[in-house]
C-alpha cells in the first residue's frame, strides 16, 4: 500500500512535470494497455505515458528506476504472449508517438524509424523510392514491437527476420544511458553483437527507441497465387520440396480448410474449402515465371488443383490482406472467444509429421481448430478458440499445446518461432533450451536490469 | 615466478593426465601456435592442448580455472588481429583435431560439425548433396574459429555472413558448463539471442566446440567473371549499382591493379593490370544470363571493359582461389614483409567518396598499397607491408589505418566488416561505438568470465 501511495502521489507528479497531458491514469486507457491480442486477463499498468523522444524516454526510465516502478515499452499492441501486461503494476510508455521516419538513405538501401513507427506506415512513406521493407507479421505492428519480439511473418522465407533485418538499435537502458548498438554499414565484425542481443529481448534488457532497418529493391515482377490441395499433407510436402529445391520463394504460407471457410466468411471472398497455400513470386519477369513453373510442377505431384494468380499490386495486397485476416475471421467463427495460439517450428524434414500428428491429436478439442502458418521456414500456428469466461478452456488448450511443444522439441524445433516468451512461453523455453540456457539468460537479465523494472515477469522472470 | 613454476608443476601434470600426449610445451608448437596471420609479434601460450571432444574441452576449461590459467581457443590461426597470441600466457586449446562433421540434414539445408572442420572440408563432405556452404573469408579456416570472429568474405554479399548462417553453437562456458545456444529449427523468438552473442565474441566469452551452419542448394548455374575497369571508382560505382539495382550477384570483389599485378606474378596468370571486379552470379541459366546481362551494361557505362568468363567449377575455383592468394601474392612483392591490414567497411553510398579519399592519402606511404575487398558490402582492405624489423613502418602503418578508420566512422561506417577486433582494433572499436557500449560490452565479458581467463586481453581487456 506504501508503494502505490508513492505511486499515485509523488511518481505521477513528477511524470505530469515531465510530460503534461501525455500521462494517462484513466481506467479506459489503462485497460487498453493492459491488453494485448492474447487469451491472457486484462493487467493494466498504474499509468500510461506517451513519450516523443528517445530523451523524454531516458528521463522517465530514470524516473522509475528512482521510484522502482515497473516500466513496459508500449507499441500497438498486437503481441501474442502478453507481452505487454502489466503483471506487477506499473507505468507503461507508449512510443506511439515516435513516429517519425528519421533517415530514408535509398542508396544504401536502410532507414532509421523511431520505434512507434508501424511497418505500413514506412512502406507507405517510401513508396516512392522503389524500395520496400519486407518483414510482415501480418499486424500492422510497431518496428520498435516487432525488434524487441523478434517479429517474422510470411516474407522471412526469403527475407529473413527481424533478427536480419535491424541493422542497429537505440536504446535506453534500465540506468539511464542511452547507446547505440552499431554503426549503419551492412556488416561489421566489431565486438559483441548487442544489436541482436536486444532483438527479441522483448522490452526486459532495455527500450528500444530508434530502429535501423535495411529495405529491398520492388523486384521487377511480384506474382501472388493460391493453391488448394487435397490434404493438409499435400500443401507441406510442396513447400518442403519447393525449399529443397532452392526455389528463392518470397512467400508461402498454409490455411487449413476450416481457415479458409473462416476466411471467405468473414472477407466475402470464395476461395475453395479446401487446405490451402499462399505463395509468392519476387524477381525479375522471367525469373518469376521459371519459379511459379516450378512450383507448379511440385504442386501438381502433391495433389495442387489450379493456381488463382494475383499480379497487380493492389490485387497482391487483396489476397494477403485476406491471409492476414484469418486470425480475426477464425475468432468470429466462435464470438466471443479469444485464441490461444501455438507458434512452433520445426525443421523443415520433420513438418509433415509434425502437422500430421498434431492434427490427430487436436480431433478430441471442444470446436474446430484452425492451422495456418508460415509453412516455409517450419513454422505453423494452431489457434485453440477458447471462452474467456472459461477458465478450464484455456487450460485444456494449454494442455494440447504442451503436447504440441514437446513434440517439436522431439524434432529438434522450437516453441516459438515468431511470437516470443511474453508470460505465455516461459515454461516451454526452459523444456527447449534447460536449466543452464535459461540460467545464463537470467544472469544477462540481472546484468541489465539489476532492479528488475524492466518489463519484469516476462521471458526469464527474477522472483 | 610462483605462478609460471605452479603452471609447470601441476597445471602440466594435470593435462597430460586429461590428454597424454596431447599436450605439447616444444617451443616449435607453442611459436606455431603463438603467431597469425597479423603482423603482431610472437606471443607463444606456454603449452598447447590438442582437444577431440567438448567433453574434454570442459575438462581443461575446469583445471584452467582452477589455477587460474588463461585459455585461447585456437582454429588453425588464420586470424588477422592477433585473436589467439596468448599475450598473457596460458595454455592455448587447439580444437584443430574436433574435426568430425557430426550431421548433415540434407533436407533442412544445414550440418551440425565440430569447431575445427574447415569450411573447405565441409563442402568437399557435402558434395554430393548438391548443397554447399557459401561462407568463404579466402583462409581455409575451421567454422569455429569463422563463428567465433563472425567471418564473412566474398559471398557475404548475397548469403551473409556467419551472422547469418550459424543457427545454433555448443559452447563450453568459463564456469564448465556446456550450453547449447538454440535448436535446429530455420527461425526461433525463444529468449535472448545467446547463438548472436557468442558469434564474433573471438573466445573472450566462452570456447565454441559445435557449430551448427545452413547450407544452401548448388544453383543450377554458377557462373564467374573478370572485368577489368579504366579506374576504381568505375569498380566500386559498377558495385554499387548493381546493388541498388537489386541484381542478387552472388560475389563482387574489387582489386587494384597493383593487386593484379601481385596475382600475376604469383600465381602466373594473365589479368590484364587494371582494377578490376572479380564477379560471381548464381541461379538458374536464365536468371544468371539476365544477372550478367544487367552487369555488363552496368560496367561498360563506367569504362568496364569485356568480362572474361568461368564457367566450369574448376575454372570458377581457379578464379576465385586467385582472388583468394591475392593477400599472398602482395606479401610477395615485398619479401619478408608482414601485412598490416585495414578493415573499415562503410554505406554503400560513401564507398566510392571513401575508396577515393583513402586511395590519396595512401600515395605518400613507403610502398605500394594494394586495396582489394568485398566492395558489394562496401568493405576494402588496404595492405600496409611493413618489416617486422622495423617497428616505425608498424606505426607508421597504422597512423594511416587509424586515419581511415576516422574517414570510415565519419561516413557511417565501421572500423571492421569481417576480421574482427582482436589486439588490433581495440582502440578503434572504441571510437567507432563510444564509452557507453564498450562499457556494457565489458560487463558482459565480466559476467561470463570473471577472473578474465577467457582469451584475456582481446576484444574487451578488463585489466
Amino acid at each position: 500500500m506504501n508503494k502505490a501511495r508513492e505511486f499515485d502521489q509523488s511518481v505521477l507528479a513528477e511524470l505530469k512535470i515531465l510530460l503534461g497531458d501525455r500521462v494517462s491514469t484513466s481506467a479506459a486507457v489503462r485497460e487498453h494497455h493492459g491488453k494485448d491480442e492474447s487469451y491472457f486477463p486484462y493487467a493494466p499498468p498504474d499509468a500510461v505515458v506517451f513519450a516523443r523522444t528517445t530523451e523524454e524516454v531516458r528521463d522517465i526510465v530514470n524516473l522509475c528506476r528512482r521510484h522502482r516502478v515497473p516500466m513496459i515499452p508500449y507499441g500497438v499492441g498486437t503481441s501474442l504472449e502478453g507481452h505487454i501486461l502489466a503483471v506487477r503494476g506499473g507505468v507503461c510508455i507508449d512510443l506511439s508517438q515516435m513516429d517519425q521516419v528519421l533517415e530514408v538513405h535509398e542508396s544504401d538501401l536502410d532507414a532509421v524509424v523511431q520505434a512507434g513507427v508501424t511497418r505500413k506506415q514506412l512502406n507507405e512513406y517510401i513508396k516512392h523510392t522503389g524500395l520496400f521493407f519486407p518483414v510482415d507479421p501480418g499486424a500492422d505492428a510497431t518496428l520498435g514491437g516487432m525488434a524487441a519480439t523478434r517479429a517474422s511473418g510470411t516474407n522471412a522465407v526469403r527475407y529473413g527476420t527481424m533478427r536480419e533485418n535491424v541493422l542497429s538499435l537505440k536504446v535506453v537502458l534500465a540506468d539511464g544511458r542511452i547507446i547505440q548498438t552499431a554503426r549503419r554499414s551492412k556488416k561489421s565484425a566489431a565486438g559483441y553483437d548487442l544489436t541482436r542481443l536486444f532483438v527479441g529481448s522483448e522490452g526486459t534488457l532495455g527500450i528500444i527507441t530508434e530502429v535501423t532497418v535495411r529495405l529491398y529493391p520492388v523486384q521487377e515482377a511480384m506474382s501472388a497465387a493460391v493453391c488448394a490441395f487435397e490434404s493438409v499433407d499435400g500443401c507441406t510436402n510442396t513447400v518442403i520440396q519447393t525449399i529443397q529445391a532452392g526455389v528463392p520463394v518470397a512467400r508461402c504460407d498454409i490455411v487449413c480448410e476450416k481457415t479458409v471457410a473462416a476466411i471467405n466468411k468473414f472477407k466475402k471472398t470464395d476461395y475453395r474449402v479446401a487446405p490451402t497455400v499462399f505463395f509468392e513470386f519476387h524477381g525479375s519477369k522471367t525469373s518469376v515465371v521459371e519459379q511459379a513453373e516450378t512450383v507448379q510442377a511440385i504442386a501438381k505431384e502433391h495433389g495442387g488443383m489450379d493456381f488463382v494468380w494475383a499480379t497487380k499490386p493492389e490485387e497482391r495486397t487483396q489476397l494477403w490482406q485476406a491471409r492476414h485476416d484469418a486470425y480475426f475471421a477464425c475468432l468470429q467463427t466462435r464470438p466471443g472467444s479469444r485464441a490461444v495460439s501455438t507458434d512452433v517450428c520445426v525443421p523443415i524434414s520433420r513438418l509433415a509429421e509434425c502437422v500430421h500428428e498434431t492434427m490427430e491429436d487436436v480431433k478430441d478439442y471442444i470446436a474446430p481448430v484452425p492451422l495456418l502458418g508460415h509453412i516455409g521456414d517450419g513454422n505453423f500456428h494452431l489457434m485453440f478458440l477458447v471462452d474467456p469466461a472459461k477458465p478450464e478452456e484455456t487450460e485444456l488448450a494449454k494442455a494440447f499445446n504442451k503436447r504440441l511443444v514437446e513434440r517439436a522439441l522431439r524434432m529438434e524445433g522450437t516453441c516459438t518461432g515468431e511470437h516470443g516468451i511474453g508470460l505465455g512461453k516461459i515454461g516451454s523455453m526452459q523444456m527447449e533450451l534447460g536449466d543452464d540456457v535459461i540460467d545464463v539468460m537470467r544472469d544477462i537479465k540481472r546484468l541489465f536490469d539489476p532492479d528488475n523494472l524492466m518489463n519484469p515477469g516476462k521471458v526469464v522472470p527474477l522472483q
